[in-house]
């Protein structure tokens, strides 16, 4: 069988089965959730990793040398975020073509360093290597003291978001379809997309006031809300008339606004689920605004997919043709995530 | 200025700099070492990363799935013995052609997956990408107590390196050339460059027992010697007559064999300098060969190379006109590392 036909999480699955369990007690989480999380003598250890490849993730044509440093870390600190975690240090491994201009890598690692200063990480090392594209491989390593886990969510629970949904998505429809908007509108989008910010400091919240249940917004809130549903076995209903889209883009978008809020991705935004009573008392305590747009409901069964089921204004249950989107399965077509 | 022409240890040089210093005094070792080092309140925490490429570091002409997945780990695992350290937790993130079969992907974890039980290493997360070509890239985690850096070494320690130099080099050679030997000499061969053992035990030992100054033999002996001089501010003469290489290379490979000792890597063995009354006691507690190759001198000063002297049986100074590969040249020319 193809790694196309499998798809990513089912590929995802096998290779969790074959590395099994280890180290007994020390690992909380291993494979399958947005970082790994270990136990020292002195506290829990987070370490998260992605690879953005050249033409798969990104174009060097719609960013910049310094925005796509910025977004690789990103990416990664959001990850860290989406566990309730404090990132520390980062570990970078660059691919690069022999005809890379030095210039560019400079400015790519400018890029991760604007960001890493802001959230006080250390970009501690990392290797160069030859490559026919350009290949970025991220580590980050992170404490925390209590961790969200896409694991947790329970039925009762509400479903919320931190900030606004689709402004990344938007950007990217911008970027690469050439669209033309008025000067503000362009750059916050462009900004949404190329550069987005981590909600560090949010997950840290959510973890100290009690949350247990969290992912990060980076496939589609649709995709990324049926993975936590699949991790806790629970099933979700989502209400499209709670989901908080950012006036830019309901005004450059339309109707499509809110298809670009439910399947775009790379918001990196964090859902979270929780009792009322604790989303109530979040909502005080977080710098962002915070959203209710769902609820977590018993496990369905039946056919998959159908754990996150999806409802308009008028209370009709809609369905979407695109969930997000998978990493294999977007190599076929144009709607792939390249920023 | 293209990266080609800057070379690898230029721009890692550059990118260090640009990321500078952070995080105070936690950071021990950042970018430049074969790990970076932190200190949290219990130990200290060593963190390394690489990325291997297809048709780079790799062409699946030669390697199985499975030795590929052994060697990508014992590579990262290897730079966690150079620190002295115990390796603990490995990310791995992968990025594969969409044609790719699942058996090979389970095959390549099946690989990583004996060489990390073999050292209790869990491996705990990581991600899977599409790609055009396959991209292993991988971070592990580690502790240690004590750590041996490149940059201590001091004029009067002898050189001393464990096992034996040369069978990676031999067996690459064999590989790509199509050479015939006798089954044996062939399995041997092979096995010493696709299933390379990493001295995590012997770098312990040496930790444990004073010495503070190692490097791996990845890229090449005079290479790696040249890099452990350069951080260490000193100059080193190397006796090609002392240097260890087995029976079976020279068998094999005759008047070449030094040759492949001298620059041909990838044999992951350790390389340190110490006292030699230090030298003598971990010899005696190692369970592998040590052997005294040269020792190290003031800085000669002057212009680069000069760093590493080689000197042959007759005490006359020997030149090389290939010290090691760098991973940019050898995109150029066929030189390169492909196992």
């Amino acid at each position: 069988m193809k790694v196309s036909e499998l798809g990513e999480f089912g590929l995802i699955e096998l290779l969790a089965k074959i590395v099994g369990k280890s180290k007994g007690e020390s690992v909380l989480i291993g494979i399958g959730d947005d970082a790994a999380c270990w136990r020292t003598e002195a506290s829990l250890q987070l370490a998260t990793s992605d690879t953005l490849i050249q033409d798969v993730h990104f174009t060097l044509s719609t960013i910049t040398w310094r925005a796509l440093g910025w977004k690789a870390l990103a990416v990664n600190l959001s990850d860290i975020a989406a566990m309730g975690g404090l990132p520390q240090y980062a570990l970078v491994s660059l691919g690069l073509p022999e005809d890379t201009e030095v210039e560019s890598v400079a400015e790519l690692y400018e890029g991760m360093k604007e960001l890493a200063c802001l959230f006080d990480v250390a970009i501690v090392g990392g290797d160069v290597v030859g490559a026919p594209v350009v290949v970025l491989g991220l580590a980050v390593v992170g404490v925390s003291q209590n961790i969200l886990t896409r694991s947790a969510a329970t039925p009762g629970d509400r479903i919320a978001v931190t900030g606004c949904l689709g402004a990344s998505a938007a950007g990217l429809a911008m970027l690469r379809k050439g669209l033309k908007f008025d000067e503000k509108t362009t750059a916050t989008l462009r900004e949404a997309h190329l550069k987005p910010h981590p909600r560090v400091v949010e997950g840290q919240t959510l973890a100290r006031h009690g949350v247990k249940a969290a992912i990060d917004l980076s496939d589609g809130l649709v995709s990324d809300l049926d993975k936590l549903c699949k991790a806790s076995g629970v099933g979700a209903r989502l209400f499209t008339s709670q989901v908080p889209v950012p006036p830019v883009v309901r005004k450059s978008f339309g109707d499509d606004s809110i298809n670009l809020a439910l399947t775009g991705g790379e918001d990196y935004e964090l859902l979270f689920t929780a009792q009322g009573e604790i989303i109530d008392k979040v909502r005080e305590a977080m710098p962002c605004p915070v959203t209710v747009i769902g609820e977590i409901v018993d496990e369905p069964g039946g056919e998959e997919p159908g754990r996150v089921k999806i409802f308009d204004e008028q209370g009709n249950e809609v369905k979407l043709d695109k969930e997000g989107w998978e990493h294999f399965a977007h190599l076929k077509g144009d709607s792939g995530q390249v920023y």
